[in-house]
C-alpha cells in the first residue's frame, strides 16, 4: 500500500476532528484512495496542552519548519484560523511545492488572490471545502457537480451561530442576549460572537461562494452586510404569526451588470424548505440555468463535520498526487477570475416587515402611512396589538415590494417624527426559491 | 484554446439537453475547463427525424463506427438507454481507450461489473452522475465530498414518476389510474410506466447508490422491491389526517453483516423535510459517521437537469485528460468493490399503517386485534369511519414497531379470515432521519 505524508498546522477543534477521522475512518479512506494517509507532524502552540484526541507526542511540534521543511510531506493542512501566521505558512508551503488544504474562510476571502496566484505559479492545489457550510460539499458541487451549468443565484443559511440564536429566540421566546448566552453554553458561539452575529463570517463565506459560482472575486468587506443584533424576540413572534420565520441569509445573484451580493436577516415563508433549517444546520439553495433549484443541507460547523470536509479535500488532492496530475480543477472553479465590486443594492426590491415604535396617541398611524405613501411604499398589511392606556405601540407593517432606496428614505423621514419613539425596525422578506430568478 | 472532441451515442431527450447545454453554456464551461468541447459526431437511428435542438446535419450519423473509430474522439457519451446496443458500444469505446460518460442506470446496475472492469484494464474513466437523481450531484458527493466519511445509511426519493403520481393522488385526490394518466400527460411517465411504478427504476438507482456509498455491488433484482401500484387515494388521505405523507423510498443501511436495501412506499412524518419533496423533485438523505445527516435535493429527471449532470461529468473527464492523469477517482468510488447479497428484511422493524377491509358486523374488530396480538403486533392507534348499515369498513390501524416477519405472518392469517373482504393494505412508516441510525 502506498503512503502519502501530510502535515497539520493546528490541532484545535477542527484539527482534532481531522485526526479522529484519519484514525476512525482509515479503512474507508484507504478503500476509496488506494493509499494510506500518514500524519508526519502536527504544529501546536503548546506541546503539553491536554487534547481530546490523543496524538503521539513525537508528532507534536511547535516549529512549523519541522513540517514545511520535511520533503516527504506532500499536503499541508492549515487549521490555525485567522490571517497570520496562517498566510505566511501557507505561502511557504506553496513555495516548497506542497499542496494546501484549509478551512480558513477569513484567510481565503481576504488573501485569496495572493494565495491562489502562488499556487497556480507552483502548480499545486489549494482546496477549501471546509471553509463554507462545514461538512456540506457545496463548493465541490458548484465547482464540479454543476461545472457545466450557469449559476444564476445562491441563497444560503451559512452561519450556524446566527441560526441557533434566531431559533432559540423564535422557538423558546428568549431575548437576544439570553439566546446568545445559550449558544455560548452549547458551544455554538464564541466568547466574542461579533464575527458571527454581525454577519461578517457569512459575508466571508458569501465571497467564496461568489468566487466558485460566478468566477468573481468580491471583497467581503464591500458586501452590504447586516447582522442579527437588532432582531428582537417580538419580531420573531410577530413573523411567526404572519406565516414567516426569520433567518440570516447570504444572497448573491448574477446580473447583466455584475453580482448583487448581500447578507441580512430576512422573513422567509414558513412553507419554504429554509424554514426547516434549525439550530447549527446550514443550507444553500442554488438556482442554475439547466438544473433549476437544488438544495444542499447539513451540519455547518463542528469538529467532525468540518474535519470530514478537510479530510475529503486531502483525499482529492492525494488522488491527483497518485495520478501524477499536477493539479485538479482550478481551485477557484474558473480558470480566469475577475475582480468584482458588489452592485449597490439600492435598486433591489423586497417586501418588508416594519415595526414602528409610537406612543398611543391619535393621528400617528395616519402620519406614518402618509409618509410611506409619499415615498412610494405601499402597505400590504398592518397589525397592532391594543396597548394599555399610555403604553407605547409596536405598529407592525408589511409592505408591498419596494426598492431599498425608497424604503430607506421613507424610514429615515418616519424616524425623524417627533412622536416616533425609536428607530423603526425593518426586516426584508425573501422567498429563497426566487433568488436568481426562474431559469 | 485547446479543444477536446466528444461523441454522442443518442440524441433523444437527454441527448438534446446535452447539445443545448454545450451550446448555451459554452462560455461557462470554457471558463471552468480552460478548453473547448467539440462535438465530433452524434449517433441517431433516424437521420431525418425533426429535433428540438438543431444539430448540424454533417454531425449526424447512423453508423456508430464513425464515432467509435474516430481517433480524435476522447470521450463517448452514451445516451441510448437500455442494455443493447448500449453495452456493446460502451465496451467498444473502452477497448479503444476512450472515456465514457453515461446516464444509463439499467446498463450500469446490470452490467456494471463487466464495464468497470474493462475500464480499469484500459485505464479510462466511466462517469455516471446522470443515472441517479438527474441533475443532483449525489454520486459525486458520496464519492468525493464524503470521501473521508463512513456512510451509515441512505434514504432517497429517487423516482420522480412515482413522486408525481403520489403527489397527484394526495394533493388532488385523484385515484391511481387518473394520477398515472396525469403524469403521462405532463411527460413525467412513460406510455408503459411499469419500470417506474413497480419500483424497478428506484431499485436500479439504489444499487448504484450502494456501490458508491459502501463499495458493495448489489444485484438490483435481488433488492426487496415494492412499487406504488397498490397505494390508494384513501391511504394517502388517511395518512394525511394522521400526520404523514406517502413517498416511495429507496433505503439502504450498512450493518455489521452486510447491506440492508429495500424499495417500498412509506408513510413519512409530515414535518420531515422529505414531506416537502414534491412532483418531479428528488432528494437523498445521507447519514454518515462524521457529518451526520445531510440532504441533497433537486430535479431528478428532464432533458436539462440530466443533461447538465452528463456534461459536468464530461467536464471532469476532460480535466483529467488535460492534466494527463489516466483517470480520476475510481468510478465506483472504492478501489475494491465486493459483491453483496442484500440482507433479508425479515428482521427489519417498522411501525406500520394497515387498512383491513371488513364487513360491518359485530366481533370482526376483536378477531383482527386478537390475531395481531398473537403475532406480537401491538396496536398504537385505530381509526374507523362509521359506515352506513351493511357497508364495508376500511379499518385503519397504526402498529407499534414490529419485525417484518411478524407483521407478514399476522396479515397472512388475517387475510384468511372468512369475513375479511380483501387483502389488507400495509404501508410501512419510516422516519428518513433515522435511517442508518444516529452516528
Amino acid at each position: 500500500m502506498r503512503t502519502i505524508a501530510i502535515g497539520l498546522l493546528g490541532a484545535g477543534n477542527v484539527g482534532q476532528g481531522v485526526l479522529r477521522i484519519l484514525t476512525e475512518n482509515a479503512d474507508a479512506i484507504e478503500g476509496r484512495l488506494g493509499a494510506q494517509l500518514d500524519v508526519a507532524g502536527v504544529l501546536v502552540r503548546d506541546l503539553d496542552k491536554p487534547r481530546s484526541v490523543p496524538v503521539p507526542p513525537d508528532l507534536l511540534t511547535d516549529d512549523p519548519q519541522r513540517i514545511l521543511g520535511d520533503p516527504s510531506v506532500r499536503v499541508v493542512v492549515e487549521l490555525l484560523g485567522g490571517i497570520e501566521p496562517a498566510r505566511s505558512l501557507v505561502l511557504d508551503a506553496i513555495a516548497r511545492g506542497k499542496h494546501v488544504v484549509t478551512a480558513n474562510k477569513a484567510l481565503l476571502a481576504t488573501c485569496g488572490r495572493e494565495i491562489f496566484a502562488a499556487a497556480a505559479a507552483q502548480g499545486v492545489s489549494v482546496y477549501f471545502e471546509g471553509s463554507v457550510a462545514g461538512g456540506v460539499p457545496i463548493l465541490r458541487t458548484l465547482r464540479e457537480g454543476l461545472a457545466s451549468d450557469r449559476i444564476l443565484g445562491i441563497c444560503g443559511i451559512v452561519n450556524g451561530t446566527c441560526n441557533f440564536v434566531l431559533d432559540a429566540m423564535g422557538r423558546h421566546g428568549l431575548d437576544y442576549a439570553a439566546a446568545v448566552a445559550e449558544a455560548q453554553d452549547a458551544g455554538y458561539a464564541e466568547a466574542d460572537p461579533s464575527l458571527d452575529v454581525e454577519g461578517i463570517d457569512a459575508a466571508q463565506k458569501l465571497a467564496l461562494l461568489c468566487l466558485v459560482s460566478f468566477g468573481l472575486r468580491v471583497d467581503p468587506r464591500r458586501i452590504p452586510t447586516e447582522g442579527i443584533t437588532r432582531v428582537r424576540a417580538f419580531d420573531l413572534q410577530t413573523a411567526e404569526r404572519l406565516g414567516y420565520v426569520v433567518k440570516l441569509l447570504a444572497l448573491a445573484e448574477a446580473t447583466e451588470s455584475g453580482v448583487r451580493a448581500r447578507v441580512h436577516p430576512a422573513l422567509v415563508p414558513r412553507d419554504s424548505v429554509f424554514a426547516g433549517v434549525h439550530g447549527p444546520f446550514n443550507a444553500v439553495l442554488v438556482n442554475s440555468a439547466a438544473l433549476g433549484r437544488s438544495l444542499y443541507y447539513g451540519l455547518g460547523a463542528g469538529m467532525m463535520p468540518t474535519g470530514m470536509a478537510v479530510v475529503s479535500d486531502v483525499v482529492e488532492v492525494c488522488r491527483n498526487v497518485l495520478a501524477f496530475a499536477d493539479a485538479g480543477p482550478p481551485p477557484e472553479a474558473f480558470r480566469e477570475v475577475r475582480d468584482a465590486e458588489p452592485l449597490p443594492i439600492d435598486e433591489v426590491e423586497h417586501e418588508n416587515y416594519l415595526c414602528v415604535h409610537v406612543p398611543n396617541v391619535p393621528g400617528v398611524l395616519g402620519r406614518v402611512a402618509s409618509c410611506l405613501g409619499r415615498h412610494g411604499v405601499s402597505i400590504k398589511r398592518m397589525n397592532q396589538d391594543t396597548p394599555g392606556p399610555g403604553e407605547p405601540i409596536d405598529m407592525v407593517i408589511l409592505t408591498e415590494r419596494v426598492a431599498e432606496a425608497r424604503i430607506a428614505a421613507a424610514l429615515a423621514e418616519v424616524d425623524r417624527f417627533d412622536d416616533v419613539l425609536g428607530p423603526t425596525d425593518r426586516i426584508r422578506i425573501v422567498d429563497p426559491d426566487a433568488v436568481g430568478g426562474v431559469p
